[in-house]
């Protein structure tokens, strides 16, 4: 995909990265799009918020898009490199593409998902590694029982 | 672990799955036991009753769980094999063992799990296989959307 095009979704998926961590939650956000470029969803980390463990940005967003026929070349993109988790969700799905913000502070499953056919770009935009890093070195607890470490 | 704990723990889940069915919902429900045998959360599919896509039965009884430090030991039962986003789930949060209903309607992630050191016990329940074949024929389109079909 065009990079110009991967930035500005990205941008949507940071807004809701920072919401969450204006809210007082984990700064981690998503957003899903169609295959015509219309968004479908967006949502953010909720454990903190709603004391919801399910809730991680990329099933956030997959949940706010409702039922869907088809995920057909959807793309979920998402700050942080998704957990095994959400690559699960992605893979069930049938999701066609993942745009990463950041998988330097974390790596999931996108090198699954890439074997498994999906398409995986990843930005390494430097507002979404600072944002994690801050907040990883500020709560260690909290980030490792989002992970279950 | 011992057969008996296992049928036993899948009566709850499958008392969640019939639930669900009564809901006029997916008939596949989940608990998660607790190291100790204490049941944490128990679940179903709520696709059709909340219009939630992201509640499969298993993650319904994560969600009703609510926040652990640790999945360490814990058992996620489930009537049906889990498919790759509640396969995912388990992996990502640690979760020690699943016990499965039936997966000869659908196969999942189950083999994935066994090889990434998760216990998988099949139980083969004919009441699980009856449930989701009689299911399956009579709302194809539906099940499709449920797993990404």
């Amino acid at each position: 995909m065009e990079d110009h095009l991967a930035r500005q979704w990205l941008a949507t998926a940071l807004e809701e990265a920072r919401a969450s961590l204006a809210e007082g939650g984990i700064p981690i956000g998503a957003a899903l799009y169609g295959a015509d470029g219309t968004l479908l969803g967006r949502g953010h980390n909720l454990r903190v918020q709603e004391d919801d463990p399910s809730l991680h940005a990329e099933t956030a967003a997959f949940r706010n898009a409702g039922r869907q026929r088809s995920y057909r070349g959807t793309t979920m993109v998402t700050t942080l490199s998704p957990c095994w988790y959400c690559s699960g969700l992605v893979r069930q799905f049938g999701i066609s593409r993942v745009v990463v913000g950041e998988d330097e502070t974390f790596r999931g499953g996108q090198e699954w998902l890439a074997a498994h056919g999906v398409e995986v770009v990843v930005l390494g935009d430097p507002r979404c590694v600072t944002l994690m890093k801050d907040f990883i070195a500020a709560n260690p607890v909290l980030w490792n029982e989002d992970i279950g470490q």
